[in-house]
Protein backbone atom coordinates (compact mmCIF):
# COMPACT_ATOMS: atom_id res chain seq x y z
CA UNK A 1 0.00 0.00 0.00
CA UNK A 2 1.49 3.50 -1.19
CA UNK A 3 0.82 6.68 1.37
CA UNK A 4 -1.28 8.61 -0.72
CA UNK A 5 -3.99 5.35 -0.91
CA UNK A 6 -4.14 5.70 2.90
CA UNK A 7 -4.24 9.32 2.44
CA UNK A 8 -2.64 11.64 4.89
CA UNK A 9 -5.16 12.03 7.69
CA UNK A 10 -5.32 8.11 8.53
CA UNK A 11 -1.53 8.22 8.45
CA UNK A 12 -1.35 10.41 11.03
CA UNK A 13 -4.26 8.78 12.82
CA UNK A 14 -2.05 5.57 12.45
CA UNK A 15 0.86 7.03 14.20
CA UNK A 16 -1.01 8.77 17.16
CA UNK A 17 -2.43 4.99 17.68
CA UNK A 18 1.04 3.76 18.04
CA UNK A 19 2.77 6.40 20.11
CA UNK A 20 2.12 6.33 24.20
CA UNK A 21 2.74 9.38 25.78
CA UNK A 22 3.58 10.37 29.73
CA UNK A 23 2.03 12.39 32.25
CA UNK A 24 3.75 15.58 31.13
CA UNK A 25 1.88 15.57 27.93
CA UNK A 26 -1.93 17.31 28.15
CA UNK A 27 -2.54 17.51 24.44
CA UNK A 28 -0.03 15.52 21.75
CA UNK A 29 -0.71 14.70 18.16
CA UNK A 30 -3.83 16.17 16.72
CA UNK A 31 -4.50 20.34 17.68
CA UNK A 32 -2.27 23.36 16.16
CA UNK A 33 0.23 22.80 18.66
CA UNK A 34 1.13 20.01 21.42
CA UNK A 35 0.40 21.19 25.26
CA UNK A 36 2.79 20.67 27.92
CA UNK A 37 3.09 20.69 31.58
CA UNK A 38 4.99 23.84 32.41
CA UNK A 39 4.61 26.06 35.66
CA UNK A 40 1.89 26.31 37.84
CA UNK A 41 0.03 29.17 35.84
CA UNK A 42 1.17 28.23 32.06
CA UNK A 43 1.34 25.40 30.06
CA UNK A 44 4.17 24.82 27.14
CA UNK A 45 2.99 24.98 22.97
CA UNK A 46 5.37 23.28 20.95
CA UNK A 47 4.48 22.83 17.11
CA UNK A 48 6.27 22.86 13.91
CA UNK A 49 5.84 23.24 10.04
CA UNK A 50 8.02 22.08 6.76
CA UNK A 51 7.86 24.01 3.68
CA UNK A 52 9.05 22.38 0.89
CA UNK A 53 10.26 23.93 -2.74
CA UNK A 54 8.08 23.03 -5.43
CA UNK A 55 5.17 22.14 -2.97
CA UNK A 56 4.83 25.21 -0.72
CA UNK A 57 6.43 27.68 -2.59
CA UNK A 58 7.93 28.32 -5.87
CA UNK A 59 11.66 28.97 -6.70
CA UNK A 60 10.74 32.05 -8.33
CA UNK A 61 8.62 33.61 -5.00
CA UNK A 62 10.16 36.67 -3.17
CA UNK A 63 12.72 34.59 -0.89
CA UNK A 64 11.98 37.09 1.87
CA UNK A 65 8.01 36.19 1.62
CA UNK A 66 9.22 32.02 1.87
CA UNK A 67 10.83 33.06 4.97
CA UNK A 68 8.16 35.03 6.35
CA UNK A 69 5.91 32.41 5.77
CA UNK A 70 7.94 29.34 7.19
CA UNK A 71 7.54 31.34 10.81
CA UNK A 72 3.98 32.69 10.21
CA UNK A 73 2.46 29.37 9.81
CA UNK A 74 4.29 28.64 13.01
CA UNK A 75 2.98 31.88 15.02
CA UNK A 76 -0.56 31.27 13.81
CA UNK A 77 -0.57 27.73 15.42
CA UNK A 78 0.53 29.34 18.50
CA UNK A 79 -1.83 31.30 18.08
CA UNK A 80 -5.27 29.17 17.36
CA UNK A 81 -4.20 27.44 21.22
CA UNK A 82 -4.44 30.99 22.67
CA UNK A 83 -1.63 31.43 23.73
CA UNK A 84 2.25 33.35 22.85
CA UNK A 85 5.20 32.33 20.57
CA UNK A 86 8.53 32.78 22.29
CA UNK A 87 11.20 30.78 20.10
CA UNK A 88 12.24 28.95 17.42
CA UNK A 89 14.71 27.19 15.23
CA UNK A 90 15.54 26.43 12.10
CA UNK A 91 16.52 24.03 9.65
CA UNK A 92 17.06 24.42 6.02
CA UNK A 93 17.74 22.24 3.64
CA UNK A 94 19.95 24.31 0.87
CA UNK A 95 21.43 23.58 -2.34
CA UNK A 96 25.31 24.68 -2.61
CA UNK A 97 24.38 26.04 -5.71
CA UNK A 98 22.19 28.63 -4.23
CA UNK A 99 22.87 32.36 -4.37
CA UNK A 100 23.96 33.68 -1.03
CA UNK A 101 21.60 36.52 -1.64
CA UNK A 102 18.30 34.05 -1.64
CA UNK A 103 19.26 32.39 1.45
CA UNK A 104 19.63 35.91 3.05
CA UNK A 105 16.52 37.15 1.33
CA UNK A 106 14.80 33.93 3.20
CA UNK A 107 16.33 34.61 6.44
CA UNK A 108 15.63 38.27 6.58
CA UNK A 109 11.52 37.07 5.96
CA UNK A 110 12.04 34.78 8.47
CA UNK A 111 13.52 37.77 10.88
CA UNK A 112 10.77 40.34 10.13
CA UNK A 113 8.26 37.68 11.14
CA UNK A 114 10.22 36.83 14.18
CA UNK A 115 10.51 40.63 15.43
CA UNK A 116 6.83 42.20 14.82
CA UNK A 117 5.84 38.70 17.19
CA UNK A 118 8.36 38.95 19.64
CA UNK A 119 10.35 35.38 18.80
CA UNK A 120 13.36 34.71 19.39
CA UNK A 121 15.63 32.68 16.85
CA UNK A 122 17.91 30.42 19.11
CA UNK A 123 18.99 27.76 16.86
CA UNK A 124 18.44 25.12 14.30
CA UNK A 125 20.64 22.83 11.60
CA UNK A 126 21.85 23.45 8.21
CA UNK A 127 22.59 20.48 5.25
CA UNK A 128 22.86 20.12 2.27
CA UNK A 129 19.87 19.49 -0.43
CA UNK A 130 18.37 19.37 -3.82
CA UNK A 131 15.44 21.15 -3.32
CA UNK A 132 15.16 23.89 -0.89
CA UNK A 133 13.20 23.10 2.39
CA UNK A 134 12.60 24.94 5.19
CA UNK A 135 11.35 23.43 9.04
CA UNK A 136 10.39 26.03 11.87
CA UNK A 137 9.79 24.34 15.34
CA UNK A 138 8.23 26.89 17.90
CA UNK A 139 7.68 26.89 21.20
CA UNK A 140 5.01 28.82 22.39
CA UNK A 141 3.06 29.20 25.90
CA UNK A 142 -0.43 30.08 27.12
CA UNK A 143 -2.04 30.67 30.13
CA UNK A 144 -3.93 27.90 31.37
CA UNK A 145 -7.08 29.60 31.77
CA UNK A 146 -6.62 30.76 27.88
CA UNK A 147 -6.02 26.95 26.46
CA UNK A 148 -8.33 26.21 23.61
CA UNK A 149 -8.40 23.61 22.16
CA UNK A 150 -10.59 22.36 18.88
CA UNK A 151 -12.18 20.03 21.20
CA UNK A 152 -14.27 22.16 23.07
CA UNK A 153 -17.10 23.42 20.35
CA UNK A 154 -20.96 23.53 22.65
CA UNK A 155 -24.28 23.19 20.98
CA UNK A 156 -25.63 26.60 19.74
CA UNK A 157 -22.08 27.88 20.13
CA UNK A 158 -21.50 30.78 17.46
CA UNK A 159 -19.01 30.11 14.77
CA UNK A 160 -17.18 32.98 13.46
CA UNK A 161 -14.48 33.23 11.02
CA UNK A 162 -11.66 36.30 10.59
CA UNK A 163 -10.45 37.78 7.34
CA UNK A 164 -11.39 36.52 4.23
CA UNK A 165 -11.55 32.59 2.89
CA UNK A 166 -10.23 31.30 -0.20
CA UNK A 167 -7.80 32.35 -3.10
CA UNK A 168 -5.32 32.14 -0.80
CA UNK A 169 -2.76 30.68 -3.89
CA UNK A 170 -2.62 33.91 -5.55
CA UNK A 171 -0.09 35.61 -2.84
CA UNK A 172 -1.83 35.44 0.53
CA UNK A 173 -0.64 31.98 1.36
CA UNK A 174 3.07 33.63 1.16
CA UNK A 175 2.33 37.54 2.48
CA UNK A 176 0.00 36.63 5.38
CA UNK A 177 -0.21 38.24 9.13
CA UNK A 178 -0.84 35.39 11.68
CA UNK A 179 -4.12 36.59 13.78
CA UNK A 180 -2.27 36.70 17.14
CA UNK A 181 -3.22 39.56 18.25
CA UNK A 182 -6.94 39.28 17.57
CA UNK A 183 -6.45 35.56 19.06
CA UNK A 184 -5.04 37.21 21.95
CA UNK A 185 -7.94 39.26 22.37
CA UNK A 186 -10.30 36.73 21.92
CA UNK A 187 -9.13 34.45 24.50
CA UNK A 188 -8.63 37.41 27.18
CA UNK A 189 -11.70 38.48 26.50
CA UNK A 190 -14.44 36.37 25.37
CA UNK A 191 -15.30 32.55 26.12
CA UNK A 192 -13.58 30.99 23.54
CA UNK A 193 -14.89 27.23 23.30
CA UNK A 194 -12.95 26.22 20.13
CA UNK A 195 -10.37 27.76 17.63
CA UNK A 196 -8.62 26.53 14.82
CA UNK A 197 -6.01 28.28 12.36
CA UNK A 198 -7.57 27.78 8.87
CA UNK A 199 -4.66 25.59 6.93
CA UNK A 200 -6.36 22.41 5.07
CA UNK A 201 -9.37 24.89 3.71
CA UNK A 202 -12.04 26.39 6.20
CA UNK A 203 -14.48 22.94 5.48
CA UNK A 204 -11.42 20.94 6.56
CA UNK A 205 -10.55 22.83 9.60
CA UNK A 206 -14.18 23.67 10.64
CA UNK A 207 -14.92 20.11 10.09
CA UNK A 208 -11.45 19.35 12.94
CA UNK A 209 -13.21 21.34 14.92
CA UNK A 210 -16.33 19.17 14.71
CA UNK A 211 -15.31 15.96 15.06
CA UNK A 212 -13.03 16.75 17.90
CA UNK A 213 -15.82 18.09 19.79
CA UNK A 214 -18.16 15.64 18.31
CA UNK A 215 -20.75 18.30 17.42
CA UNK A 216 -22.33 19.20 13.75
CA UNK A 217 -23.02 22.35 12.56
CA UNK A 218 -25.08 24.64 10.29
CA UNK A 219 -23.24 26.97 8.05
CA UNK A 220 -24.89 29.73 5.70
CA UNK A 221 -23.36 30.55 2.13
CA UNK A 222 -24.35 34.11 2.89
CA UNK A 223 -22.17 34.75 5.96
CA UNK A 224 -19.13 33.68 4.31
CA UNK A 225 -16.30 36.13 3.83
CA UNK A 226 -14.92 34.63 0.06
CA UNK A 227 -11.88 37.03 -0.76
CA UNK A 228 -11.96 38.24 -3.95
CA UNK A 229 -9.23 36.23 -5.51
CA UNK A 230 -11.02 32.73 -5.35
CA UNK A 231 -12.89 31.65 -8.20
CA UNK A 232 -16.01 30.38 -6.74
CA UNK A 233 -17.74 29.91 -3.29
CA UNK A 234 -17.56 26.14 -3.68
CA UNK A 235 -14.04 25.76 -4.15
CA UNK A 236 -13.49 29.18 -1.92
CA UNK A 237 -13.91 27.13 1.24
CA UNK A 238 -11.87 24.33 0.36
CA UNK A 239 -9.00 25.89 -0.44
CA UNK A 240 -5.72 25.64 1.58
CA UNK A 241 -3.36 27.88 3.79
CA UNK A 242 -5.94 30.71 4.70
CA UNK A 243 -4.26 31.16 8.20
CA UNK A 244 -7.61 32.66 8.96
CA UNK A 245 -8.98 32.04 12.47
CA UNK A 246 -12.16 29.64 13.37
CA UNK A 247 -13.43 29.38 16.59
CA UNK A 248 -16.55 29.46 18.55
CA UNK A 249 -18.25 30.45 21.65
CA UNK A 250 -21.79 30.77 23.44
CA UNK A 251 -24.58 32.35 21.42
CA UNK A 252 -25.11 34.72 23.89
CA UNK A 253 -21.41 36.28 23.87
CA UNK A 254 -21.67 36.84 19.95
CA UNK A 255 -23.24 40.55 19.94
CA UNK A 256 -20.75 41.66 22.63
CA UNK A 257 -17.65 40.56 20.39
CA UNK A 258 -19.03 41.71 17.59
CA UNK A 259 -19.35 45.11 19.34
CA UNK A 260 -15.93 45.18 21.10
CA UNK A 261 -14.05 44.22 17.57
CA UNK A 262 -11.95 46.94 16.72
CA UNK A 263 -9.56 45.64 14.70
CA UNK A 264 -8.94 45.90 10.93
CA UNK A 265 -9.43 42.49 10.44
CA UNK A 266 -12.61 41.60 9.10
CA UNK A 267 -14.99 39.67 11.63
CA UNK A 268 -17.74 37.42 10.18
CA UNK A 269 -20.17 35.42 12.15
CA UNK A 270 -20.94 32.42 9.83
CA UNK A 271 -22.68 29.88 11.77
CA UNK A 272 -24.02 27.74 14.48
CA UNK A 273 -22.65 24.53 16.27
CA UNK A 274 -25.49 21.83 16.50
CA UNK A 275 -25.60 18.55 18.01
CA UNK A 276 -23.02 15.87 16.17
CA UNK A 277 -25.58 13.46 14.52
CA UNK A 278 -27.06 16.61 12.42
CA UNK A 279 -23.77 16.14 10.67
CA UNK A 280 -22.74 19.97 8.85
CA UNK A 281 -25.31 21.49 6.61
CA UNK A 282 -24.57 24.16 4.10
CA UNK A 283 -27.70 26.81 3.73
CA UNK A 284 -27.64 28.02 0.05
CA UNK A 285 -28.33 32.01 -0.45
CA UNK A 286 -31.77 30.25 -2.09
CA UNK A 287 -32.41 29.36 1.85
CA UNK A 288 -31.97 25.80 0.68
CA UNK A 289 -29.71 23.50 2.99
CA UNK A 290 -27.81 20.87 2.13
CA UNK A 291 -25.38 18.00 3.85
CA UNK A 292 -21.76 18.79 3.01
CA UNK A 293 -18.70 16.99 3.52
CA UNK A 294 -16.19 18.72 5.00
CA UNK A 295 -12.92 17.70 2.86
CA UNK A 296 -10.42 20.03 1.47
CA UNK A 297 -6.69 19.87 1.38
CA UNK A 298 -4.53 17.02 1.51
CA UNK A 299 -0.95 16.20 1.32
CA UNK A 300 -0.62 13.50 -0.46
CA UNK B 1 28.12 34.29 -4.76
CA UNK B 2 27.04 30.76 -3.93
CA UNK B 3 26.15 29.12 -0.63
CA UNK B 4 28.86 26.63 -0.94
CA UNK B 5 31.82 28.98 -2.02
CA UNK B 6 30.85 31.12 1.47
CA UNK B 7 30.55 27.32 3.37
CA UNK B 8 28.60 26.34 5.84
CA UNK B 9 29.97 27.96 9.22
CA UNK B 10 30.99 31.40 8.06
CA UNK B 11 26.88 31.17 6.47
CA UNK B 12 25.99 29.93 9.95
CA UNK B 13 28.15 32.92 11.64
CA UNK B 14 26.66 35.22 8.90
CA UNK B 15 22.97 34.50 10.45
CA UNK B 16 24.20 34.86 13.75
CA UNK B 17 25.18 38.18 13.86
CA UNK B 18 22.35 39.71 12.14
CA UNK B 19 19.76 38.01 14.94
CA UNK B 20 18.76 40.12 17.92
CA UNK B 21 17.71 38.01 20.95
CA UNK B 22 16.11 38.83 23.98
CA UNK B 23 16.86 38.75 27.45
CA UNK B 24 15.29 35.04 27.68
CA UNK B 25 17.74 33.73 25.54
CA UNK B 26 21.06 32.35 28.30
CA UNK B 27 22.73 31.27 24.77
CA UNK B 28 21.33 31.01 21.15
CA UNK B 29 22.84 29.17 17.92
CA UNK B 30 26.31 28.41 18.39
CA UNK B 31 26.24 25.29 21.02
CA UNK B 32 24.81 21.84 20.54
CA UNK B 33 21.30 23.36 21.78
CA UNK B 34 20.16 26.68 22.69
CA UNK B 35 19.84 27.33 26.58
CA UNK B 36 16.02 29.10 27.51
CA UNK B 37 14.79 30.76 30.86
CA UNK B 38 13.04 28.00 32.78
CA UNK B 39 12.13 27.41 35.91
CA UNK B 40 14.64 28.78 39.26
CA UNK B 41 16.29 25.70 38.86
CA UNK B 42 16.35 24.74 35.43
CA UNK B 43 17.30 25.65 32.01
CA UNK B 44 15.58 24.94 28.82
CA UNK B 45 17.06 23.48 26.15
CA UNK B 46 16.16 23.27 22.11
CA UNK B 47 17.44 21.72 19.25
CA UNK B 48 16.75 20.05 15.91
CA UNK B 49 17.94 18.30 13.18
CA UNK B 50 17.12 17.33 9.70
CA UNK B 51 18.03 14.46 7.66
CA UNK B 52 17.91 14.56 3.92
CA UNK B 53 17.23 11.29 1.98
CA UNK B 54 20.62 10.86 -0.71
CA UNK B 55 22.97 13.19 2.08
CA UNK B 56 22.61 12.22 5.27
CA UNK B 57 20.76 8.53 4.36
CA UNK B 58 20.23 6.58 1.47
CA UNK B 59 16.65 5.25 0.31
CA UNK B 60 17.85 1.44 0.62
CA UNK B 61 19.40 1.95 4.21
CA UNK B 62 16.72 0.38 7.18
CA UNK B 63 14.17 2.50 7.58
CA UNK B 64 13.74 1.76 11.39
CA UNK B 65 17.69 3.28 11.63
CA UNK B 66 16.73 6.19 9.78
CA UNK B 67 13.84 6.96 12.05
CA UNK B 68 16.20 5.78 14.98
CA UNK B 69 19.54 7.98 14.10
CA UNK B 70 16.38 11.18 13.44
CA UNK B 71 16.02 11.06 17.30
CA UNK B 72 18.90 9.90 18.55
CA UNK B 73 21.27 12.71 16.69
CA UNK B 74 19.10 15.28 18.82
CA UNK B 75 19.38 13.62 21.77
CA UNK B 76 22.57 13.57 21.53
CA UNK B 77 23.04 17.67 21.27
CA UNK B 78 20.50 17.56 24.38
CA UNK B 79 23.22 15.10 25.90
CA UNK B 80 26.52 17.37 25.38
CA UNK B 81 24.43 19.99 27.04
CA UNK B 82 24.40 17.93 29.98
CA UNK B 83 20.54 18.19 30.09
CA UNK B 84 17.89 15.35 29.69
CA UNK B 85 15.55 15.06 26.53
CA UNK B 86 11.68 15.79 27.24
CA UNK B 87 9.69 16.29 24.33
CA UNK B 88 9.84 15.89 20.15
CA UNK B 89 8.21 17.12 17.45
CA UNK B 90 8.25 15.42 14.42
CA UNK B 91 8.11 16.81 10.54
CA UNK B 92 8.58 14.49 7.65
CA UNK B 93 8.05 15.02 3.78
CA UNK B 94 7.22 12.08 2.19
CA UNK B 95 6.62 10.79 -1.98
CA UNK B 96 2.39 9.94 -1.97
CA UNK B 97 4.21 7.02 -4.21
CA UNK B 98 6.38 6.00 -0.60
CA UNK B 99 5.05 2.21 0.76
CA UNK B 100 3.41 2.63 3.61
CA UNK B 101 5.54 -0.21 5.09
CA UNK B 102 8.47 2.00 4.89
CA UNK B 103 6.80 4.90 6.85
CA UNK B 104 6.19 2.62 9.58
CA UNK B 105 9.40 1.33 10.28
CA UNK B 106 10.41 4.60 9.75
CA UNK B 107 8.27 5.88 12.89
CA UNK B 108 8.89 2.37 14.62
CA UNK B 109 12.60 3.63 14.69
CA UNK B 110 11.71 6.85 16.03
CA UNK B 111 9.49 5.38 18.70
CA UNK B 112 12.14 2.70 19.63
CA UNK B 113 14.46 5.67 20.72
CA UNK B 114 11.78 7.98 21.84
CA UNK B 115 10.99 5.08 24.12
CA UNK B 116 14.77 4.28 25.58
CA UNK B 117 15.56 8.36 26.49
CA UNK B 118 11.91 8.68 27.75
CA UNK B 119 11.05 11.56 25.23
CA UNK B 120 7.29 12.13 24.21
CA UNK B 121 6.57 12.59 20.34
CA UNK B 122 3.77 15.19 21.14
CA UNK B 123 3.22 16.69 17.31
CA UNK B 124 4.79 17.18 13.92
CA UNK B 125 4.04 17.86 10.42
CA UNK B 126 3.23 16.03 7.35
CA UNK B 127 4.07 17.22 3.72
CA UNK B 128 4.88 16.04 0.35
CA UNK B 129 8.23 15.63 -1.02
CA UNK B 130 9.68 14.36 -4.08
CA UNK B 131 13.12 13.09 -1.84
CA UNK B 132 12.31 11.87 2.06
CA UNK B 133 12.71 14.32 4.96
CA UNK B 134 12.52 13.58 8.83
CA UNK B 135 13.44 17.00 10.89
CA UNK B 136 12.98 16.42 14.40
CA UNK B 137 13.36 19.48 16.80
CA UNK B 138 13.96 18.31 20.38
CA UNK B 139 13.23 20.25 23.89
CA UNK B 140 15.42 19.01 27.04
CA UNK B 141 16.22 20.57 30.72
CA UNK B 142 18.40 20.94 32.14
CA UNK B 143 19.80 21.67 36.62
CA UNK B 144 21.64 24.98 36.18
CA UNK B 145 24.60 23.60 37.58
CA UNK B 146 25.19 20.97 35.40
CA UNK B 147 24.35 23.21 31.71
CA UNK B 148 28.18 22.25 30.07
CA UNK B 149 28.95 24.57 26.92
CA UNK B 150 31.55 24.25 24.28
CA UNK B 151 32.88 27.48 25.81
CA UNK B 152 33.81 26.20 29.17
CA UNK B 153 37.30 24.90 28.51
CA UNK B 154 40.16 26.08 30.83
CA UNK B 155 44.16 25.48 30.42
CA UNK B 156 45.37 22.36 31.31
CA UNK B 157 42.34 20.75 31.76
CA UNK B 158 42.22 16.94 30.12
CA UNK B 159 40.45 15.76 27.19
CA UNK B 160 38.49 12.84 27.15
CA UNK B 161 36.59 11.09 24.27
CA UNK B 162 33.87 8.69 24.33
CA UNK B 163 33.72 5.47 22.11
CA UNK B 164 35.66 4.71 18.92
CA UNK B 165 36.59 7.50 15.77
CA UNK B 166 35.98 7.65 12.40
CA UNK B 167 34.19 5.15 10.34
CA UNK B 168 31.05 6.08 10.84
CA UNK B 169 30.02 5.63 7.19
CA UNK B 170 29.91 1.89 7.40
CA UNK B 171 26.97 1.95 9.66
CA UNK B 172 27.51 3.39 13.24
CA UNK B 173 26.07 6.61 11.96
CA UNK B 174 22.88 4.83 11.69
CA UNK B 175 22.59 2.27 14.65
CA UNK B 176 24.84 4.80 17.60
CA UNK B 177 23.38 5.02 21.10
CA UNK B 178 23.51 8.78 22.38
CA UNK B 179 25.93 8.87 25.13
CA UNK B 180 22.92 10.22 27.54
CA UNK B 181 23.41 7.96 30.20
CA UNK B 182 27.33 8.56 29.91
CA UNK B 183 26.99 12.15 30.07
CA UNK B 184 24.45 12.82 32.74
CA UNK B 185 27.07 10.46 34.69
CA UNK B 186 29.48 13.02 34.15
CA UNK B 187 27.85 16.24 34.82
CA UNK B 188 26.45 15.22 38.08
CA UNK B 189 29.49 13.82 39.18
CA UNK B 190 32.79 16.14 37.79
CA UNK B 191 33.24 19.45 37.21
CA UNK B 192 33.12 18.90 33.04
CA UNK B 193 33.96 22.42 31.34
CA UNK B 194 33.21 22.00 28.18
CA UNK B 195 31.19 19.49 25.87
CA UNK B 196 30.48 19.01 22.48
CA UNK B 197 28.97 15.99 20.56
CA UNK B 198 31.28 14.79 17.60
CA UNK B 199 29.04 15.57 14.30
CA UNK B 200 30.81 17.26 12.10
CA UNK B 201 34.21 14.98 12.90
CA UNK B 202 36.24 15.13 15.86
CA UNK B 203 38.90 17.11 15.05
CA UNK B 204 36.22 19.76 13.55
CA UNK B 205 34.11 19.13 17.36
CA UNK B 206 36.97 19.47 19.29
CA UNK B 207 38.27 22.92 17.13
CA UNK B 208 34.64 24.25 17.77
CA UNK B 209 35.31 23.64 21.47
CA UNK B 210 39.00 25.44 21.05
CA UNK B 211 37.29 28.39 19.03
CA UNK B 212 33.96 29.11 21.37
CA UNK B 213 36.70 28.71 24.33
CA UNK B 214 39.68 30.49 22.89
CA UNK B 215 42.15 28.06 24.17
CA UNK B 216 44.51 25.30 22.02
CA UNK B 217 45.58 21.80 22.35
CA UNK B 218 47.80 19.10 22.29
CA UNK B 219 46.28 15.62 21.36
CA UNK B 220 48.18 12.13 21.10
CA UNK B 221 47.70 10.02 18.07
CA UNK B 222 48.61 7.07 20.26
CA UNK B 223 45.88 7.95 22.45
CA UNK B 224 42.70 8.59 19.94
CA UNK B 225 40.62 5.72 19.47
CA UNK B 226 40.48 4.93 16.08
CA UNK B 227 37.23 2.50 15.31
CA UNK B 228 38.43 -0.38 13.01
CA UNK B 229 35.73 0.68 10.22
CA UNK B 230 37.87 3.48 9.66
CA UNK B 231 39.98 3.53 6.70
CA UNK B 232 43.43 5.86 8.48
CA UNK B 233 43.83 7.73 11.47
CA UNK B 234 44.05 10.71 9.73
CA UNK B 235 40.83 9.99 8.16
CA UNK B 236 39.25 8.71 10.97
CA UNK B 237 39.97 12.04 13.28
CA UNK B 238 37.46 14.09 10.31
CA UNK B 239 34.90 11.41 9.63
CA UNK B 240 31.17 12.96 10.47
CA UNK B 241 28.87 11.54 12.41
CA UNK B 242 30.88 9.84 15.40
CA UNK B 243 28.43 10.83 18.11
CA UNK B 244 30.49 10.43 20.59
CA UNK B 245 31.28 13.25 23.40
CA UNK B 246 34.10 14.83 23.59
CA UNK B 247 34.67 16.87 26.59
CA UNK B 248 36.96 18.53 29.30
CA UNK B 249 37.94 18.75 32.93
CA UNK B 250 40.23 19.90 35.83
CA UNK B 251 43.50 17.70 35.14
CA UNK B 252 42.96 16.96 39.00
CA UNK B 253 39.65 15.50 38.42
CA UNK B 254 40.81 13.02 35.99
CA UNK B 255 42.14 10.00 37.43
CA UNK B 256 39.29 9.92 39.46
CA UNK B 257 37.13 9.73 36.12
CA UNK B 258 38.70 6.97 34.59
CA UNK B 259 38.25 5.15 37.93
CA UNK B 260 34.65 6.09 38.56
CA UNK B 261 34.11 5.55 34.83
CA UNK B 262 31.88 2.01 34.72
CA UNK B 263 30.18 2.12 31.80
CA UNK B 264 30.64 -0.61 28.69
CA UNK B 265 31.62 2.86 26.42
CA UNK B 266 35.11 3.25 26.29
CA UNK B 267 36.99 6.23 27.66
CA UNK B 268 39.76 7.76 26.54
CA UNK B 269 42.15 10.51 27.49
CA UNK B 270 43.23 12.23 24.52
CA UNK B 271 45.35 15.33 25.16
CA UNK B 272 45.65 18.95 27.14
CA UNK B 273 43.86 22.08 26.93
CA UNK B 274 46.65 24.55 26.27
CA UNK B 275 46.89 28.77 25.81
CA UNK B 276 44.85 30.06 22.46
CA UNK B 277 47.68 31.08 21.17
CA UNK B 278 49.37 27.65 21.14
CA UNK B 279 46.82 26.22 18.47
CA UNK B 280 46.19 22.87 17.98
CA UNK B 281 48.86 20.10 17.90
CA UNK B 282 48.88 16.40 17.35
CA UNK B 283 51.43 14.39 18.58
CA UNK B 284 52.23 11.67 16.23
CA UNK B 285 53.04 8.23 17.46
CA UNK B 286 56.92 8.92 16.37
CA UNK B 287 57.01 11.77 19.38
CA UNK B 288 57.55 14.55 16.71
CA UNK B 289 54.77 17.33 16.98
CA UNK B 290 53.28 19.01 14.27
CA UNK B 291 50.19 21.85 13.70
CA UNK B 292 47.32 20.45 12.60
CA UNK B 293 43.87 22.20 11.34
CA UNK B 294 40.68 21.50 12.92
CA UNK B 295 38.60 21.04 9.69
CA UNK B 296 36.00 18.37 8.96
CA UNK B 297 32.80 17.59 7.65
CA UNK B 298 31.01 20.42 5.52
CA UNK B 299 27.57 20.35 4.27
CA UNK B 300 28.13 22.94 1.27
Amino acid sequence: MKLKDLGEFNFINRINRAIKLSGRVIKGIGDDAAVLRYTKDKYMLFTADMLVEGKHFHKCDKAVLVGKKALSCNISDIAAMGGSPKFAVISVGFPGSLDLKYADELYKGIRKSADSFKVDLVGGDTVGSGKIIINIALIGEVEKENLTLRSGAKENDAIFVTGNIGGSIKLKHLNFTPRLEEARFLVKNFKINSMIDASDGFLADLGHILEESDKGAAILEKAIPVSKNASRFDSAIRDGEDFELIFTLPERQADRLENAWLFKTRLSRIGQICNGREGLSLVRKSGKSEKIKPAGFTHF
